[in-house]
Parts: structure tokens; C-alpha cells; sequence
């Protein structure tokens, strides 16, 4: 948050700013890396929406998905989360913050913290799909819990709900506007769920 | 937050839900009321984003005032923050929230909460932006105060500083767009300044 | 949010402020009048918590329950929701707000909003529980659902949701510092279970 | 967030636990290290406060950051935080993110959310206060500009905006508090600041 006023001498280098599209790819890379897919968070969102819409269909999901890893809030909530799991397998952090991430611990919080600041920018039906995520563990969220032993995914399992609870509120949203035209989903293809993620510059 | 499910018997009539025209209408008639121009709101966002940006017009910053006021979340909060604010001018609330209202009392809190909800769905620059803004009662905010005696504003000076952040938040969005491109709003039609809110659909 | 300066002239009479203890009291009558007693609350902590805690008693929920309700931001939140649903069952709220709040309208958001602000102050673990609660309505929140027809409760399953999660979440903390000296709720006094609230001036 | 259920088989050794007390000190180590005391902190907070509170002095404002810095989410944050800074300037972090947090990028937004997520279990007078001082940089926080070449402090100065905030709140509170009573903070020996401070197992 410090934007250089215009004339204002600045120690860095411009050119040093990371590109868009370099932290998109990297928030993407990160996830598949750490062993999930754009499908599995897909399901999870199907499984919270297809209830209440007909016709919903997971290609419509897997778009919602995409269009929420588009936003800089979510990439740079994943680049971060993942980093502190990573560096905590590997036995980098400085005590006591590596046992207390090693060990997934209860009253922690930052990991939920860090997932909520993405969910937020999605409306007060995001946190609250969040919270029902986060305890009840659908889906890949249940293979991801640290206290299963294989690696450490304190901040992963919060993230990927955070993904999930996004891309839900998205699809609820949509549904409302389809509802005004008289539609559902059996008439969207799926490319025009989050039509905004087809547009320039758009947030 | 009650979506039906499919099949659900409903003791309401489908037809009963508001058009979103309407509420987006009321949203924005209910501010004008009040005494409340998006151009004021306009000029708000501009004395925040102009010394960060070259090229920046008021009409880039009316641009995304409007796009911000299509978002349901900002509209809802606009109706209830309002609402609140005229029943506590007609002393219609009950005691002692009628007084609490009234004398826009320190600690009260819920207008700012009301007013957070909106600014969460454009990220943490909005939220800062917002502190300052409610701090520093830039503009038309600072004719609002309650305590000048002319009216009971006590929840929508918070909201004027909502729309002013959620705008402001916008523009720094699209700025780091244009960078990357070699642009600046020199470039930069103020009709593009949030292209989504021109695409049926988008949230 | 207009704390006055020191020297400051107000047009307002220093003795209007409303006494805490006025607050206190209208914000239990309130659920009192609403049908929502403590022990209800407390009967939805106990069950969200027990599992993870041997020798928790409902006592302990109603002690962490009431504590909750000491709380300004609670209070104020109480206020507010139950004033605006009282208001929608007079029929005496504008419109379209009027229809918005009577029909539960499931993207409006501001009642999980109201609710949030007071949820924030106990932590992410108050938010996800919020969440998990406002999904699965577990107990008198279930009977509270606007969409069974007996009054309207927008706010108020929210915001029971709300005060549930927080204490919960008060109840976990504890937990916690029992385990640190080896104890668990089997050895706790009920009234040592918030034992901030005991205390003149804590928050 | 994994609390075991009773009688759950869990793969980790209670004992592996840290103690309360460690992540307290570890905290206030941090910040020491990283060169900024509890006085500095304490300054901010006298100068936000004192123009609405007759009586105040420094003592009560190191009294109230001294209770923010009992409260685990607040621990919490400035270990993560911190470590993140650090993991920076010694290049340990992977890309893009060594480079977005390196250069303090406008558009960042997680050390603002780590931040928030303290500032939260304060209060919306806490938000509105970080915000403002996280625009408007004073006292340490100003030093502590990642811009200015001297280390990476992305992180630290929202963090220390965010103590300063929390003390800030506690003290309008207390303020109310001794108002009713018709008292001021000259009536107050400054360790009743944060009375609960000194109860143990408040939260």
C-alpha cells in the first residue's frame, strides 16, 4: 500500500513490479504443485450450489473457479499461504511460529485470517459458506487436513474453502440475474458464468 | 440467505422478489435525497487517487462511483444505513436506540459495520482508504455530521465514505492495469475506467 | 464515531448518552421479547462445543452466553437487527426494503453483515463457527426462519447465530488456558468461565 | 483450527504444544528486535487519544499496548508477519513473492489482512483508527517504510498500526467506562487501564 505520487523519487526500479499475469501463473502453479486442482474445487462448489440450481453443470463451476483465482486478493492469499506450508515442511520457519504451524494448531487463526481476505471481496454469502467449508471439510478440503500426517497444509485446506466459498457466492449471484430473464443454467453456457473474467481490466 | 432448494415448497410468492432495477433505483434516489450527488462522492475519490495518477479526470472518478453503486451489497447497505437514518429523524425507533441514533453516539459502531460490509468486496486498500476517510471527513462527508445539527446522518456519512473507497479502490486497480500496458488514464476513456459494470451479468 | 474534543462545543446534552447499563438490559429484554431465552443459546454452544471438551456443563455455555452479552458491539448489534425486523413485521419499512427483509431475499446480506461486526470481535474461529451455524441452524435458530411464517426473524437468526459463535469461541479460548495448567472444565466453576466479565471496566 | 475431539487418536504429542507463555514472549521479542518498543507504539496511541481524553499519559498507553499484546491473534500476526519481512530480506522467499513483498507493492493487500484480522477483535472504531494510520504514517510507523531502503518492514508497519489501533479502541472504551462513572483517566492509576489484563484465563 504505498503508491508513488507522481513526480516522487522513487529507490526502486519500476520495471522491478512483479507483472500480472507472472503472479497469476504463479498462484495457479503453486496450487497444482501442492496436489490441487481446479476440478476438485470445482466439485466442492457443485456440491454447495447444484441444490439450489438446475442445470448447473461443473463446467459452469470450473469457471466460476477460474474467474476467482483472476483476482489479485486470491492470488497473492494463495502465494502467501502456500509459502508459509512450504517453508514449515521444510523446518524454515523460526520457532516457536514452525511448531505452531507444523502442528496445525488450534487457536492459531492467521491461516484463517489470510483465507478470509480473499473470501470478503465476495459478499457476506462468501464468509459464511467459508465457515460451513472450514469445519465440515468437503471434499479435497478433508484430504488436505495437516493432522493427517502427509506434509503440511495448515494454510492450504483454508485457502482452497476460500476458493470454493468464492466461487459459490459467484455462481449464487449469477443465479439471481438469470432468474430475472426467466433462465436458469441448463440455458448459460458455461464460458458466460462470470462473464466479467472475459473483460480487460476488469475486477 | 435462504435460496430455495429445487422442489422446495415456498410459502412465498416468487413473484415478491424485488427486480434488482428497483433496488439499484432506490439505492440511488434514496443518496439524492439525502443531499448526496455521485459528483460529491466523485470528488472525494479524486482528492484520494489524483496525486497517484496522471491524467486522472473527475469523470474517470463519476465512472467508478457509478460502477460501485451497481453492486448489490453497496445498494442494500445505502437502503438499511438510510432507512435507519429517517426513522431516527421521524423518532420512530424504539428508546433507547432512538437516542443511540440521534446523538451518533461514539461507541456505537453499527454504522461502520454496515458501511465495512460493502467496503470488504473491494479489498484491504478500500478498507484503509475507509479509516482515513471516516477519520478525516473529507468533502461532502464532513457536511454530514450529525452533530452539526441538521438532520441524522449518523449512518450515511459512513456510507458516503464506503462508495468514496470502494471507488477509490477501483481506480488504484485499474491504474496497475494501465501501467502494465504503458498507459495512464491520459489513455484512458472514462467510460473504460471499471469495464465490467458495462457487462450484463458481471458482479 | 464523533468523540468530542476536549473544549468542544456540542449541541447536544452530555446526559443524553444512554448508561451502559440501559443498553445492557434492552439488548436481553429484546431477545427476551423475540422468544430467544440464554439457555437456548447456550444449548447450541454446549453442542457445538462438547465434543471437544470434557466436563463442559451448560452451565459453562450460559456463564460464556452471558459474558458474550456484556459486550458493546453485541448489544448494539441486538439493537439494530431486532428494531429492523419488528419494524418489517408493522409493515412499517420502506420499500423496497420493506419487501427485501420480509422475504429473507437470499443475496441481501446486510443481516450476516449486522451479525459479523459483532462476531470479529472473538476471532477467526468465531467467524468460521458463525459461518457453520448459519448454514446448518442448528436448535432455536432453525425455528427462527423467516420462511416458516411466524413473524420475521432476518436479523434475528443471525444474529443468535452470532452470539452462539462467540461464545463458542470464548469457550474454546479457555480451553485452552485450562489445558496449559493441566485442568479441563471438569475442575472449573461455571462463573469462572469468562472470568473478564467478573472484572469493573474489562472488555 | 483442529481441535481433537475427545478420545480422537491424534498423531501429534500433546506436549508439543506451545505454551501460552512462549508465544507471548516470542512476540514481544520480535518487535524488539526489529526496533520498535512498546513506547514507541505507546506514543501513537497518546497522540490519537489525547485530544479526547483529560488526564491521559503515556503510562496508560503503554498499560493498553501492553494488553493488546496479551491477546493470541495479535501474538499471532506479529509472528507471521514478522518471520515474512525477514524470510524477505535475507531472499528466502520464493517468486514472485520475494519481489512483491521486497518492493512493498501497492496492490499487495495480505500484510494489510494480517493486520485487520487483530484490528478486528477490537472493534469497527479499531477499523476506522488503523485505517487512518496506516494512510497517514505516524510516529514508527513512518521509520518504518519498506521505501525508505532500511530493511523490509511490508508487514511490521501495518502490524504496528494495527497494536496501536487496538490500544487506541481500548482506551475509548475505558474512556466511556469512567465517564459514567464521572470520572476521567486523571482519577485512573494507569494499571487499571486494561483491567482485565491482570485476570487470569480473560481473554
Amino acid at each position: 500500500m504505498r503508491p508513488e505520487k507522481k513526480g516522487e523519487i522513487d529507490m526502486f526500479d519500476h520495471s522491478r513490479k512483479v507483472p500480472s499475469a507472472t503472479v497469476t501463473k504463479a498462484a495457479k502453479d503453486a496450487l497444482t504443485r501442492r496436489g490441487v486442482s481446479i476440478e476438485a474445487i470445482a466439485k466442492i462448489v457443485y456440491e454447495m450450489q447444484a441444490p439450489y440450481n438446475d442445470g448447473l453443470k461443473l463446467a459452469h463451476c470450473i469457471e466460476s473457479v477460474e474467474s476467482v483465482l483472476e483476482k489479485r486478493e486470491v492470488q497473492h492469499a494463495l502465494l502467501v499461504g502456500i509459502e508459509l506450508d512450504v517453508l514449515a515442511e521444510k523446518k524454515m520457519l523460526s520457532e516457536p511460529l514452525q511448531s505452531i504451524v507444523d502442528s496445525d494448531e488450534g487457536l492459531f487463526g492467521v491461516d484463517e485470517t489470510i483465507a478470509l481476505g480473499a473470501v470478503y471481496t465476495y459478499g457476506s454469502i462468501a464468509v459464511t459458506t467459508f465457515g460451513h467449508l472450514d469445519k465440515n471439510k468437503i471434499g479435497v478440503i478433508n484430504h488436505l487436513d495437516t493432522k493427517k500426517g502427509i506434509g503440511v497444509h495448515t494454510f492450504l485446506d483454508d485457502l482452497v474453502a476460500s476458493v470454493a466459498a468464492c466461487a459459490s457466492s459467484r455462481i449464487a449471484h449469477r443465479t439471481r440475474d438469470l432468474e430475472e430473464k426467466g433462465e436458469t443454467f441448463k440455458q448459460l453456457p458455461p464460458e458466460d458464468t462470470a462473464p466479467e473474467s472475459n473483460v480487460d481490466g476488469a475486477q
